[in-house]
Parts: structure tokens; C-alpha cells; sequence
């Protein structure tokens, strides 16, 4: 074990893979459940702070900054814990939700299923909405 | 409803938002429990193959191929649902894995856990092997 028991895969030391952007995946999850509640993206200092913290920080690529989750809405995240993968270019994050993760009004991203069977896929619904999106964020 | 009952986040026609490389990231779920396995990368051709096939289906980066899961080492995963997020451009791929999902002969990828607390993060083992690697992929 001991011969392999070093690097990036096998080891202990945290070595991120970033991506070009500096980012790895984050993959949000239910800490009771499992359930997927969203995909989003972490710096180094945006895991550093959660891993501070205990509330779940993402960068954001589209607004080009950190995103403490429910800053704005109240729909927080507080972290129980978070897992690496093998190559450490992906983390489950482990949340208590509030509320609805999803900027929708649904508790996961994940509210829709790809429908298969002929013909071109299609989607359906596979969750009901938890909140009101027009009352998450109110201008 | 009806008015925004269309669009990418809200409506019913699969509509993938790709990366540079045209992929969208998968998120491979055990259909039982949850439990993140993996995360990978379909391209829409790797998705149609997943869905027609119920055999999960990935575009490899690295070999820059399709890769359909558990082809060498026999650990397949037998596809139950794929789910989309809002902005399409991830998957949650719910599966029936047989044996190890991680080529370093872990159920999941996710074996690590980030430590909290004083100093630099580091990590510790979260999971115990499933399967000796050497045996997954015989020379």
C-alpha cells in the first residue's frame, strides 16, 4: 500500500485539477438523501471558504465572482461534508438545504427527465415546484 | 404556466447548453441510494447512445472516444433515468452499477473526504476498496 498510497489519486494531499478557467466541479448534494440538488464550480478560494465557513461558496462564471449559495434568496446551504474524486477535478458537497436550490423554485436543478423511447428526446417534469421564483428574489 | 412553460430552463424540448468542447457534464448516480459514483462528459451522441442503448455512454477527454462504462472491466452501468438541469448543461445519469465504478476499484470516485480545520486542507479516506484495480484491467 505504501508505494501507492502518494499522487494525486491515491494520495492525501489536496492537488486540484483545475480546468482552464481554474475551476473544479461541484456537485451539490442532499446530505440526507443524496439527492442532487445542482452542479456549480469552485477556485481553490471559493473551497477554502466553504470548507471555513460551513456555507457552501461557488464562483460564479457568469457574473466572474464568488456566490455564497442563498445570500440573496435565504435558500442556503450549510455544509456537513465534502468528498473528492479520484483525479480531484470533481467534489460532492454534502448541504442542508433551504428552501429550493434551484433559482427556478424547485428544490433540485434536476427537475425535469429526459424521456426516451422513438423519435427525437423529449422532456417531462419530474419534480413540483417548492417555491414561487417571483418571490425568491424580490426586486 | 403557459407563457413560460418554453425556453431552455423551463420548457420541454431538450436543448443542451455544451462547453467549448460540445459537452455537458454527467453526474452517475447509483438509482438506489443516490450515492454519487462519477462524473464524466457526454457529448449529444453520447446521450443518444445512453438513452437507446440503457448502457451509460461518455465522451473520454482523454482518448478523445466514446467510452461506453464497464466495456474492458466489465463494471456496467445499466442506465434507469437521466435527469436535466435547468440551464441543460448537466445530466444526472441514475444507474445500476455493477461492481466498481472507479478504476482504483472504489464503488464510487468519491473514496476522499476534505478535512476541515486548522492549517492547509488535506485528505482522508471516506470508502474502502470494492475490488483490487490489478484485477479490473488485465493485461
Amino acid at each position: 500500500m505504501s508505494s501507492e498510497n502518494t499522487g494525486r489519486e491515491l494520495g492525501l494531499n489536496l492537488d486540484l485539477k483545475f480546468d482552464a478557467a481554474g475551476l473544479v466541479t461541484a456537485v451539490t448534494v442532499d446530505a440526507d438523501t443524496n439527492e442532487v440538488l445542482m452542479v456549480a464550480f469552485m477556485n481553490r478560494e471559493a473551497l477554502t471558504r466553504t470548507l471555513t465557513t460551513g456555507k457552501a461558496t461557488y464562483w460564479s462564471r457568469s457574473r466572474n465572482k464568488f456566490w455564497v449559495k442563498g445570500e440573496e434568496s435565504g435558500h442556503t446551504q450549510q455544509v456537513q461534508e465534502v468528498l473528492i474524486d479520484c483525479d480531484q477535478d470533481a467534489l460532492v458537497v454534502k448541504v442542508r438545504q433551504k428552501g429550493a436550490a434551484c433559482h427556478n423554485g424547485y428544490r433540485s436543478c434536476f427537475y425535469r427527465r429526459v424521456k426516451t423511447g422513438p423519435g427525437e428526446p423529449a422532456l417531462e417534469f419530474s419534480a413540483q415546484r417548492e417555491v414561487d421564483p417571483a418571490a425568491i428574489y424580490k426586486k
